[in-house]
């Protein structure tokens, strides 16, 4: 078994990417990736948002990356991920929690794409034109015009984002979708049983297309609610691992640090989260004491993602 | 058995209302219109248009009202239909069928209402936001916002359409609407098996909450498809009268003169459409074949939906 400084050594230098992150960004956060070593983070950028909002807010990262240009760049590829690494600073993958920013217009998909959201999640909590969230009281499935969307996002090299996404709606977007999507941040309804929770069925087929799953660090859908403690997130990570291998695990906090809590913030997204933040070096030192090795440590901090998104991406 | 002349007669006093009408809209549809006698017609400003665009089509409305004010205005009101028939022009009742042009936004419902469409079918042939049409694979049902929007329609005195929403869906509706929604232009499924047709079960629910349901007169959904008469119109109209009663039921015409067929814009409609249009005058006269009495031919050819209209309208 590893040692605690052994598990610090390897968290030093292993790649860290975050499947989703909402947090309130400031140049604080900023730095505090840069301190914490976050390779890479899939930031939010869209979730209610039509179209213009949704500009605006591409508009605005692309602020930050001018004015913190020190601490993170923007990655529209892998390659640009493994750079930020090297130079010691933090990648920021534009993505979607729903995709009404395209609103009614396919190609409006391309044009989000070239801006650099590379991930987008087929829908928020609810109905939209594609499918359905996991909180309507009927599932529609994926509907025409998701078909059309789904493929398009293939075509383009969009990952797809089921987290948020109905449970038939996934099933079908999963069976469909000639690229494997993702779950970027839930956690195991076997673990708990809670709608926006994945069930075993749902997590084993993305697994068998090569698809990934996130493991969301969000406190009330672990078993043992907000008073969860690190080793039971090793233990939920290890969970998902039991049922599709190793290769196809990772981390996507679903952290919202900055806008307090409770907040407008929170009540915009229609949820009243209360997250738990474990620091990620409590993460590596958690891996070690659940017995992880050195090579299933660096996969699941950051490297099954970055292999995933290659794929995505057709690099 | 009233003759014909006599049935020639009662037509040129009586209120004439179609439901339903999507022409290539011109002065010599209004000219057509105001020399056959009809009272108010539904006429289709809003298909697939977003917000933008669906405001773009009220103010082509609210021109044309201007530049042919000696053959058209606008109604907001029965009463303004009524005025027209004294006054000896059309009352225009401004009309959606998709709610595609509020986008996400409740609150545009009343800022249309105010404008004038006080009529808006739910969804077009897809899933929308509110619900599915009846083309898509799985119907939704009636989702969470579809309620909101339902309640808010409810509210402002705007008519509720579910003509080409899918049988769940409409259902739903059906049932969860504080008022009585119509089916603006449909045909039977009871005479010809067609997902756009409406079933018995669908025709009696609807009837039996004081809806309404026009009958449209687009040929290949009737039981002789476009070899059908305007003697089989009036039989789909009585086999729909022995379902909810006389007092319910009325004309949808659905027609899209003007527009040419097969044309660009049944394309855009999805459809390929070959209208049967008989005309009004032979209307009144096939009702007098088919033994009706003076009273019916009246109120299915205006006075019924006149009547709907005003409890919707709060009038």
């Amino acid at each position: 078994m590893l040692s605690e400084s052994e598990a610090q050594q390897i968290y030093r230098s292993a790649i860290h990417f975050d499947g989703l992150n909402i947090a309130n960004w400031s140049r604080d956060i900023f730095e505090a990736w840069n301190k914490g070593g976050i390779t890479g983070v899939s930031c939010t950028c869209g979730l209610w948002e039509g179209f213009r909002q949704s500009i605006a807010n591409v508009v605005q990262w692309k602020k930050w990356f001018e004015e913190h240009s020190d601490l993170i760049v923007q990655a529209h590829t892998v390659v640009d991920i493994r750079q930020a690494k090297k130079d010691g600073k933090t990648a920021v993958l534009l993505s979607w929690q729903n995709t009404a920013g395209i609103e009614d217009q396919l190609d409006y998909l391309r044009i989000f794409r070239d801006l650099g959201v590379r991930k987008m999640q087929l829908t928020y909590n609810t109905q939209n034109y594609s499918g359905a969230g996991y909180t309507e009281l009927n599932d529609s499935g994926l509907t025409g015009f998701g078909r059309e969307v789904v493929d398009e996002m293939s075509k383009l090299g969009i990952v797809l984002d089921l987290s948020h996404v109905g449970p038939r709606t996934s099933e079908d977007a999963i069976n469909y979708s000639s690229k494997p999507p993702c779950f970027s941040h839930v956690l195991p309804a076997g673990l708990k049983d809670h709608p926006r929770n994945k069930s075993d069925y749902l997590i084993k087929l993305i697994g068998s297309k090569g698809g990934f799953v996130g493991l969301s660090q969000f406190g009330p859908h672990m078993a043992k609610g907000n008073d969860s403690t690190i080793d039971d997130y090793v233990a939920a990570l290890d969970y998902v691992i039991d049922l599709i291998g190793e290769d196809l695990v990772g981390v996507g906090s679903d952290s919202s640090e900055g806008h307090g809590r409770p907040s407008e913030f929170m009540a915009w997204c229609n949820k009243d989260k209360g997250y738990a933040r474990p620091e990620r070096g409590k993460l590596a030192e958690a891996m070690a004491r659940a017995g992880w090795s050195e090579t299933k440590m660096r996969k699941v901090l950051g490297e099954n993602w970055l292999n995933y998104l290659e794929k995505i991406f057709d690099e």
